[in-house]
């Protein structure tokens, strides 16, 4: 059956995260409800990563298998006229029957957007975490270079799972400032659920000299989320793309 | 009495505009009746520029008169902690009595957004107009060029009135391009009601090829709106600065 991978961007402040559920709007049923509308039979979807209630995507990737034939440019258009205006279509392309949007990833970029400044923001409200003392992104900077590489990540997992691996292999956190935005790139081959925000919610309180740049080791090492910071807001979080 | 200066941040999706209405909305009305809230008295603003409906700004600056004893700091706080997330004060100073948000404007920025690419921007959406045909951004700009200087702009005026001076130093009208983004900034000593969207407007019609870069001498001769192109949306339009 022929394979075809989306590449999706969407605001993700009016839904419940990316998975379908039962009674709230999730970017999942939207897209496929307009799949269906389209091909007129039900099409399962499957995401690269399930982005939590809030979170933001440039570059989501989905997958699925139809035996509906139409071209990659005419799913790209029938789906970008039916879709709500908080999801979008960037590309769609027929790819091999193997490929599975969630197994064939072999990494992901997050980006994180923090608002450093004294005032709320009006414009960034739903797409910045504001934080309002003045944050040493050197420091940051510092905490974040020691959570690179392969670690267990136990301590930044939102609710752990006893049969999940919680190792992954992070490799780059990198803190990036431009004036008053401070912007924090994660790549990796894989990430715990809500590993992203806890991240960041640690690396902030470091930033506000909470925490200490040498504390990372330990934190990693307790494997328990107690150890790490408090989980960062999800509107601040974008998934960038998506590997394979 | 002492006269304070507000500099002033907000998204204007919500809002009929700035200017005060007897049943809608606006900027100027959410702001009077946080002041009133603080003082407990009526304290009337004046803007510097009276955005339209769903127009933003990240520099709009009004200004107040009042007996009310209160450090410039203190009306920052208070101001920012009881409005609503969609406007905040960036800052407050205490100015000569002679100061008029409008009337002692010396000039003023506005920046404009077009995002130019194939399929709408769930992320963008309320922040910038997309065109999804190629736009020619060389051709945009020299057109633009042409703008530039002391004209009667009434071919680019939304509802010209009868008294209204016509006339306007447009200093600079200057496109660039950053990736799919392209911005427009517009400087002037004042301008006419929807002259920016209407210079957009018309922009764009030359970027796809629907007027000639020679048209804009027309244009201005003409000193009718019909010669001139659309007005643009607002979403895209940003009040950035006002000059005194």
């Amino acid at each position: 059956m022929p394979t075809f991978k989306l590449t999706l961007e969407y605001d993700g402040s009016n839904y419940a995260g990316w998975q379908r559920q039962p009674s709230h709007p999730t970017i999942q049923a939207a897209i496929e409800e307009v799949l269906e509308r389209i091909a007129q039979v039900r099409i399962p979807i499957v995401g690269a990563g399930r982005t939590d209630a809030g979170v933001h995507a440039l570059g989501q990737v989905a997958s699925f298998k139809t035996t509906r034939e139409l071209a990659p440019y005419q799913w790209l258009r029938a789906s970008n006229s039916y879709l709500p205006r908080d999801i979008s279509v960037r590309s769609v392309e027929q790819v091999p029957d193997s490929f599975h949007a969630r197994y064939s990833a072999r990494g992901k970029q997050y980006d994180y957007h923090i608002l450093n400044r004294s005032e709320h923001s009006p414009l960034q409200r739903h797409r910045a975490w504001t934080i309002y003392r003045s944050l040493d992104v050197a420091r940051m900077s510092e905490a974040a270079a020691r959570l690179v590489g392969t670690h267990d990540f136990s301590s930044f997992e939102g609710s752990p799972t006893d049969n999940e691996n919680p190792h992954c292999h992070l490799q780059h956190l990198d803190v990036k400032q431009l004036g008053e935005t401070i912007v924090i790139a994660a790549y990796a081959d894989r990430f715990l659920k809500q590993m992203v925000r806890a991240i960041i919610g640690t690396l902030v309180e470091v930033g506000l000299q909470k925490r200490t740049v040498e504390s990372m080791e330990t934190i990693l090492d307790a494997r328990h989320r107690s150890a790490a910071g408090q989980t960062a807001p999800p509107h601040g979080l974008y998934l960038m793309r998506v590997e394979y």
